[in-house]
């Protein structure tokens, strides 16, 4: 059977991958009286009280909406909130395998920026958390920076940060692995999406000053006279200080290392070869990635990271977002900033060691158990650290079961 | 220890009562492979091509909204969104407990009845279903009825309909025992709130035509000239005939049938004394019923029903709303209509045989575990004989485990 033929039977077979399931037991008169009518009104009454025992009394502590307009899906783009559905069941299902948050998928029909902000804002009382997904830019940023300013719980947009935190903090092993300072390097970010744009921001915050991102006209510099649009006038701002102008092929001459979050086959063994030695790529275009691990191994890469799971350093977001909620929960913090986004790229790269760092090796597997909890950890101290934690919980207690964390005052 | 503690302890010790969970299995990166990327685009592709897959594909078809408002919570009043969250992950509890139906509480920041139809409509791809709970009258009513003409799911506000239908499923048993027909009784229903309206309009339904209203000012007739709403002048119009004036305690005498959503205590035992002989009073009144069982039964009530699960015949919704969407969603219904309601009213009515039947036992017990099924395959047929369910299905299909369900087209 084909993986489309295994893949529509599994998703036909369980009429999807979620289900909402009790945490209780509800067999006799007396578990109604407690968990329903009328022993349900006491937790009503304390609620009602004292607002914030809703983090006790209820899942909103625990759970996470998985919020997306359908617009911008995996590869395959604007298909629309309904067939956008499996994926965010798909998340939801990491989010609980990952990291124990009890996540649900909210396809909300409309591409309206307004519609879609209040729309979450409406929900927040159900809430601990909003992760957007798969909202095409730029409406992902505005929508984005609204809910953070505008709600009371952490919003992060994985496609943004996610993808840019996993693949910072694969550069930051390539970088070890290859003798460079960060601050030193030399960047060209192929494509002008959420995920480029996050990855910029991120790279600035860690004092990489030097660098260009090209999209499919080329380089983007202040001023440029076709293909601009608000967004890419910030990039200009705060990247290619030197204006260079031309082709990703003309900007990529003599810089440390290709981000691709663009298009299969861009980039050619040529390119790789007029980058300085020893080069970094992360090639992260699904599923054809913009070079070949081969070519560009071929070609002199010293560090390959790709999207894929059948190579080497898998660029996978799985690796950030459900130690990143995990974290944020536990201390029930009102924001991830960008110091809980820094802690995450440092514990994901610091589950190498040195002895085990390799150019195959530079980013953690999907799979490695360390990973959730150890993100966790570094989440949630950063959040109480910055004053952002709603409570104060001892860092080893974090990404514990439900009923333990929630003992911990 | 109280029940108020145990409650306490139960809510706080879990973190609230849902959770949800993984239908499939995620241990390896083949698992991940199918039910994420790449494999997810499958499903999606499909529902993209054919928008009615995403009943095949996804949890859609199986999962219902929980929404309010927190205006009107239990006997609570108006609480708020966050001190309502218990009820309604209550209510989640029991959709999956009694019928296998995956629930969702959505408690929203607004009281706005544009803003909650607005919200419920983009929310429609993610759900199959809509349960409408706890929203104050008169906002209920607009909301349910905008929200049916709508959208293309079925859309129930329990505190009007099941309420209506245990009660009249009750009342059916109660006329058969004490050898009345329906459209010749005498009904006084006292409280003008959601529930008691909805009853009018099911009795309407069944050719009950001599019904008495009262509200805290007494008998509601056409053109009285104090204490009227829009609501109150419908009812008018359809009840109160003769246009009867005067207090509870005037009109009650010489009727068959007290219907009590109203407040402790209100009916005295010489009221009841004043009624036709037999009379069937259902005083629903939480905790405190309208009349106590044993003094209406001193008063020469035939059959008494309450909302207490301590005595007889309690009138709870749990024998309704799981039942009535397991059936709307296994045939996949665009609506519940009044013909679905009638049929669950039957079921309720029928599960009780004339040699079973007692003053004591007019309706089944919550736990029985025929009811669910039984409302379910009723409500099923009744969709598809009156044209609004999207598939066929079996009845005697209906109600089984979701992926015997999934494979019957």
């Amino acid at each position: 059977m084909s993986l489309r033929e295994e893949a529509l039977q599994l998703h036909q077979m369980n009429m999807g991958k979620l289900e909402t399931v009790s945490k209780v037991q509800l067999q006799s008169p007396k578990d109604l009286s407690l968990a329903y009518s009328p022993g349900v009104a006491e937790p009503c009454k304390e609620i009602y009280e004292h607002p914030e025992l809703v983090y006790d009394y209820t899942m909103k502590g625990n759970t996470v909406a998985v919020v997306t307009d359908g617009t911008a899906v995996l590869g395959l783009g604007n298909i629309g909130p309904e067939a956008a559905l499996p994926v965010m069941e798909g998340k939801a299902v990491l989010f609980k395998s990952f990291a124990g948050v009890d996540a649900f998928p909210l396809c909300l029909g409309t591409t309206d920026v307004d519609k879609i902000v209040e729309t979450v804002k409406l929900l927040e009382p159900t809430f601990g958390g909003v992760n957007l997904e798969d909202i095409a830019s730029p409406n992902c940023f505005e929508i984005e920076e609204r809910l953070k300013r505008e709600t009371n719980i952490p919003v992060f947009h994985d496609d943004q940060h996610g993808t840019a935190i996993v693949t910072i903090a694969g550069l930051m092993n390539a970088l070890k692995l290859t003798g460079r300072k960060i601050h030193e390097i030399k960047v060209v970010i192929n494509g002008a999406g959420a995920a480029g744009i996050a990855i910029i921001k991120l790279l600035y915050h860690y004092g990489v000053r030097d660098i260009i991102m090209c999209d499919t006209k080329g380089a983007i510099y202040e001023g440029r006279p076709f293909g601009m649009n608000q967004l890419k006038e910030e990039v200009a701002k705060i990247t290619n200080r030197e204006g260079k102008k031309g082709s990703l092929k003309e900007v990529i001459q003599g810089t440390d290392v290709f981000i691709g979050v663009s298009a299969g086959g861009i980039l050619s063994k040529e390119m790789v070869r007029s980058m300085n030695p020893d080069p970094i790529i992360f090639a992260m275009a699904n599923p054809i990635p913009e070079i070949m691990p081969e070519d560009a191994k071929e070609a002199g890469a010293a560090v390959i990271g790709t999207g894929r799971s059948d190579y080497p350093n898998q660029v996978n977001n799985v690796l950030a977002f459900p130690g990143i909620f995990r974290g944020a929960l536990d201390v029930r913090a009102t924001i991830i900033n960008e110091e809980m986004k820094q802690a995450a790229v440092e514990a994901i790269a610091s589950l190498i060691s040195d002895e085990q760092l390799s150019p195959d090796y530079v980013i953690p597997n999907p799979f490695d158990p360390r990973v959730a909890p150890y993100v966790a950890r570094a989440v949630a101290k950063a959040a109480m650290e910055t004053g952002v934690a709603r409570r104060k919980v001892d860092p080893s207690n974090v990404h514990k079961k439900t009923k333990e964390i929630a003992s911990i005052k």
